[in-house]
């Protein structure tokens, strides 16, 4: 199994919504017969590419797998049937799939004959793909919030100016942290004052191949000559201000991972509402004094009502003028399971 | 040299306004005769010491002292005619006296005929004593700038809550730096609002035994019940709102590092006036979104005009809501030689 989970990790994929999943075939030696891993939708699932390697080797054969085998046929036939078909002996999995519409392929497998084991190695195999995950568990998008402040919670000037309060490695750091997500989330209001491109780029500030959604949430209408409307990525205006609305829409999209990096406002409508799953903070070395403060109100006029969020990881990103980043999780009651 | 650095820098001396000093006496063969150190206002000096324990055998040696052997009749009578009185035939120092009133001693040995030298590892001599050279150099105290924020630039909720915005493990780090200084610096509304007691205390919050002076700045008469004036430590009222003149008056009572905790007005006044020389920052991972700015307004309106003091030391302070601490050093024009 952990071979499986070195596989399913191999860097770089998938690129999609898919979860990542390794696969290994092994004899009843215990012997390698193939390796699989999935490179992201539209590919082949794990299942399926190791079994394409193992050819008529896979008969009797034991599949250990990161993920129970799926059970539904999407762009790709249902794995559990292929491995019943390949006239695989045994399969063991690490975490069963939390997606209702691919999920029943242990039932399936069993009904077919096949010796069935789960849950080995199930926390490792929930970490590689924790978003996708809770994306399924919740029926919602995972939400990462950033913002960059000044020591003294400000993030602009008294006159607007704000190029720049964070180093270039905290903005580096941000587009590396946008790839990893699929949808970039601003509000109209941040449209209509910064006019930002809401894209991933590379050093030399050119668009990277891949881009998140472009998702602009309020009932306002947009400019059609605004950056967000160049051809560089996708942009979706979703016209409602209800956050949990905004999020349906963009699960409904097969969006699992939002990036927000709209105003104060719109941050703390979603903070009020319960609905930022991270929390991203960079820190920049400087005092300011005065001008737009960082976090809108919260609604707190108490210390003991103070918002904690649980700090998950704090790193100091070098340079001239180096800046904190904190990572921080907000308590969370409905976790799911 | 590097022997004489070591032994002024023995742990816990000097507990008073004297420079750390240390001093070895070695003989023709480089072999040690005789060492010593000072250890704080009205001891003997380290060259005293050294030649307590030495006696006749100091007749010839060498002198190697981090410190310019002393011209002024103090609390104790000047090294440099006591080397001279001793026999010592050469002397070796590193940090130039930079006080105008015990400098000279290099020429009175030159006199007497006996060698000098001077200059050797001067850097890590001075470092021993930064802020007495400092403020000799300066003809005021160091000040340090301590705050407490929230990661979006609260010192306390709108209801002026602020028991904690710290931890625990900064509000300790807070009392280790407070021991460090001579002078706790606030202004006068400071005591009016929040009643400080403005001592250093132990993690049982009992005072140590050693106090810094409280010092309240500030025109408005004080109330005689407040805190500050119990019997833990000597208090002083400055009746001035000008920080150079305050600094002046420290200075003048023999003062040598300010650590200045008062409210964010007070912190602008010296700030604007270019009168903070070092500034620690504790960061709490907690949003308030409203309440009690940590830094008032310092008259800076364009993102180009921030203020941007350099980064001396990032640390994480561990607990169950881990602070940053940053300490950060606003760029002097006026350093002293």
């Amino acid at each position: 199994m952990r071979r499986a989970l070195s596989l399913a990790a191999t860097p770089g994929v998938p690129l999609g919504p898919n979860p990542r999943v390794g696969c290994v075939l092994l004899d009843d030696a215990g012997a390698t017969i193939a390796e699989g891993h999935h490179r992201g939708a539209g590919t082949a699932h794990a299942e399926a590419d190791a079994l394409a390697t193992a050819g008529d080797r896979a008969r009797g054969a034991t599949a250990v797998v990161t993920l129970e085998p799926c059970n539904h046929h999407g762009r790709t036939g249902p794995c559990a049937e292929a491995l019943v078909a390949a006239g695989v002996r045994r399969v063991v999995f690490a975490q069963p799939d939390p997606n209702p519409e691919a999920a029943g392929g242990a039932d399936t497998l069993r009904a077919a004959g096949v010796e069935v084991e789960g849950g080995l190695l199930e926390d490792e195999a929930r970490e590689l793909n924790t978003v996708w995950t809770f994306a399924i568990d919740h029926g919602r998008p995972f939400v990462t919030w950033k913002f960059a402040t000044t020591l003294d919670g400000r993030s602009a000037a008294a006159d607007g100016t704000s190029r720049w309060v964070s180093s270039p490695a905290a903005r580096r750091d941000t587009h590396r942290l946008r790839a990893l997500c699929d949808v970039m989330l601003v509000g109209t209001n941040t449209v209509a004052v910064d006019d930002p491109l809401l894209t991933v780029r590379d050093e030399h500030d050119q668009p990277l191949a891949r881009q998140p959604l472009r998702a602009v949430m309020g009932e306002r209408d947009l400019d059609p000559g605004r950056r967000i409307f160049n051809g560089d990525a996708e942009t979706v205006h979703l016209r409602t201000r209800e956050p949990d609305t905004a999020l349906k829409q963009l699960y409904a999209r097969g969006r699992q991972h939002v990036f927000l990096e709209g105003g104060p406002t719109l941050a703390a409508a979603f903070l009020r509402a319960g609905l930022v799953d991270e929390i991203v903070v960079y820190v920049a070395p400087m005092l300011l004094g005065a001008g737009r403060s960082a976090v809108a109100d919260l609604g707190i006029s108490t210390i003991a009502d103070a918002f904690r969020p649980r700090v998950t990881d704090i790193a100091v990103l070098d340079g001239d003028e180096p800046n904190v980043r904190l990572t921080l999780a907000p308590a969370r009651t409905d976790q799911g399971a």
